[in-house]
């Protein structure tokens, strides 16, 4: 039996964790759970699930939800709440395998404090690497214990890896889908609209990561992630777009042999990977390989998607810079949902960013949030100077 | 160091094999060698490589070999010949590795005494295990020595089978290129000639592997291999045209996952990849995975190959219904080849071979021949018969 602790439940993969506990009651028992602000959501999952403690991120939603759980009679059930409530529930002594999927740096401290903990940790909180992998990766070497990935690239980077040792691995290759604008002319950037580029072409999911697959942003942060989770120089890691989204990574040896994972596209299937490692356990989440007939492959176009390149480069650079490029980001990607800027604005405001970013080491998830403050003040400084960075500097990308 | 015996030294897995022997000077030492009837290719061999012992086929030949050998210096090889020879070479004290490359049943008793002497083995001949695998893998596993695949498909799944355990495995899928007449209508069949038959589109082979690629006898014999060397039931074992031939095999775990395996099409891949095992050690054949484009799949139709489907049943039924298969399909493609028979006519001999032999285990090396000799003869008076084979029966396999 595996004690799991979800860090942001009522979200898309911490709900996709829960369904993949129901499926398999004898295996997983759901100890913890940290929910956002979504009460009503966090009600039900505390009743279906009887955690030991469930955090809500603000004081009055948990005050709320205490009394709702006492009236039904599950008074035993302790509330928690804010950061110091998701680091309890990271922290239980009963769990053993933690889920971080808090959006966004709120998950930070949590999924830190869990590592130290000795917890075992899936991860699909992007920030944890972006902006902490450093810290995260190191603290987990220290103690011994494995990082699972649990987005579906770094999951099937993961599963490819075990063709061989580390050493032995030559280059990592993360597949894209190319985002909705893969085929569209870079002349016509300027005038995308945020209902285009809503519309990914194969995954379901929130409207940040949706525009961070249009921008390729979001391909870039993997790139981040990948160095960080397997401890490779950004030279090693590629990207290769693959419209179809079928295969998810490969990896590529030094003898010249690459190893492909491919799989249906549902969370539910690097979710149970990641929590039954090293054993993988029957689904029903089948791909019909007898299906199988086209698969395109082309090379990424860094000149239409400038926040790739960017990203090799905050990597490259490291400490600071990953934090800066991450908060931009969203702070960029906020003000394009808005209506604020314009979708080529994105990448000119990351790299305005990341020019006024020192490199430099964080040696404490104090000093990551403090860097990924000053980036967002720095971007949302750019963004209100809107204005002044509109017209033909787009240009300088092309 | 790994101490290397080569069957089939002459043929092109045994070239293969000195040339990656040739790459890394440091790795591997060329213990003995058994050629076939190529006197000036042994020579060569011996000179060049100055193994303790090598083996011709013939008496003959082996006395020219020694005398030729004495007048250069090189006396001290041992040089000696014949199904003895060959056992000799395969079980020399001295050698750690065994590559059982000679073509046809030749090779096997050799093979097989490999493995009773503890030898590890690298598979390339594919009576091994379509005649006498059931012999071999069991005698393999008592002696707790691994078998490793040589053939591209093969080594890809054992590479993709490092991805979970053996009970993890759900399905294997072998890829096929579908040969030169995946595109070409059933009812042309009966008229394909030689050379047409002859012209296959990816790989460069021997005269009979190129006939049973067209075919696809080829690959139901990779099957019947597959079933053994990975003791998996015919169901477990599926087959996917993959006309590019890039991905060279991939598995099915049972959480839904599928791993594959793909590289340059250069046997001397999987030859360094079985050699150097469980290592990976660096090569020069690269995989230019950013100039990958398209790869198409599509399923196998039985009824333009019915060769595929008499693998299949032949494997299901077990003991000498796989010997008379793969004894059957040699006389069958020699004939097509001489132009006795039309290319329709190669798997209604195998067929009606088949009908006429008694499944049941051979429980020795000399029961796989006897029933090897057995179906050859009744494939060659089928062949004989020919007159009376011809015509519309070629329409119950449509």
């Amino acid at each position: 039996m595996k004690r799991i602790a979800i860090l942001g439940s009522t979200g898309s993969i911490g709900r996709s964790t829960l369904s993949v506990a129901e499926s398999y009651p004898d295996r997983f028992q759901i100890v913890t759970l940290a929910a956002g602000s979504n009460l009503e959501a966090a009600f039900a999952q505390a009743r279906r699930w009887r955690p030991r403690v469930i955090s809500m991120a603000a004081e009055a939603d948990a005050d709320v939800l205490r009394s709702r759980l006492k009236k039904e009679g599950l008074g035993e059930i302790e509330v928690v709440h804010g950061a110091a409530g998701t680091v309890r529930v990271a922290t239980h002594a009963e769990v053993d395998f933690v889920v971080s999927a808090i959006v966004g740096v709120a998950g930070l401290e949590a999924t830190y404090e869990a590592v130290r903990a000795g917890k075992i940790l899936g991860l699909a909180n992007k920030e944890c690497l972006v902006a902490a992998g450093e810290l995260i990766t190191a603290e987990a070497r220290r103690q011994g214990k494995p990082l699972l990935p649990i987005d579906s690239e770094h999951n099937a980077v993961h599963q490819c890896l075990r063709g061989g040792r580390m050493e032995e691995v030559e280059r990592i290759w993360l597949t894209a889908s190319g985002g909705p604008f893969l085929n569209t002319p870079h002349s016509e950037f300027a005038a995308i609209t945020v209902q285009q580029a809503l519309n990914h072409p194969t995954w379901k999911m929130g409207r940040r990561i949706t525009i961070d697959s249009a921008t390729l942003m979001n391909k870039g942060f993997e790139v981040i992630e990948a160095c960080r989770l397997f401890h490779m120089p950004p030279g090693k890691v590629e990207v290769i777009v693959h419209p179809q989204s079928t295969i998810h990574s490969m990896v590529e040896f030094v003898d010249g042999s690459i190893l492909a994972q491919f799989s249906v596209t549902d969370m539910r299937l690097p979710i149970l990977y990641a929590l039954t490692y090293p054993e993988r356990i029957p689904s029903d989440m089948r791909f019909a390989v007898s299906d199988l007939r086209h698969l395109d492959f082309c090379p990424p176009d860094l000149k239409k998607f400038p926040c790739l390149r960017l990203a090799y480069e905050a990597v490259e650079a490291g400490g600071a810079k990953t934090v800066a490029l991450n908060a931009a980001d969203e702070v960029a990607v906020a003000a394009f949902l808005e209506g604020s800027i314009g979708f080529n604005q994105i990448p000119r405001i990351i790299e305005d960013v990341l020019a006024a970013t020192n490199s430099g080491k964080l040696d404490s998830i104090g000093k990551v949030l403090e860097a990924d403050a000053e980036a967002r003040r720095l971007a949302q400084q750019r963004v209100a100077d809107g204005k002044k960075i509109e017209g033909p500097r787009a240009t300088s990308f092309a």
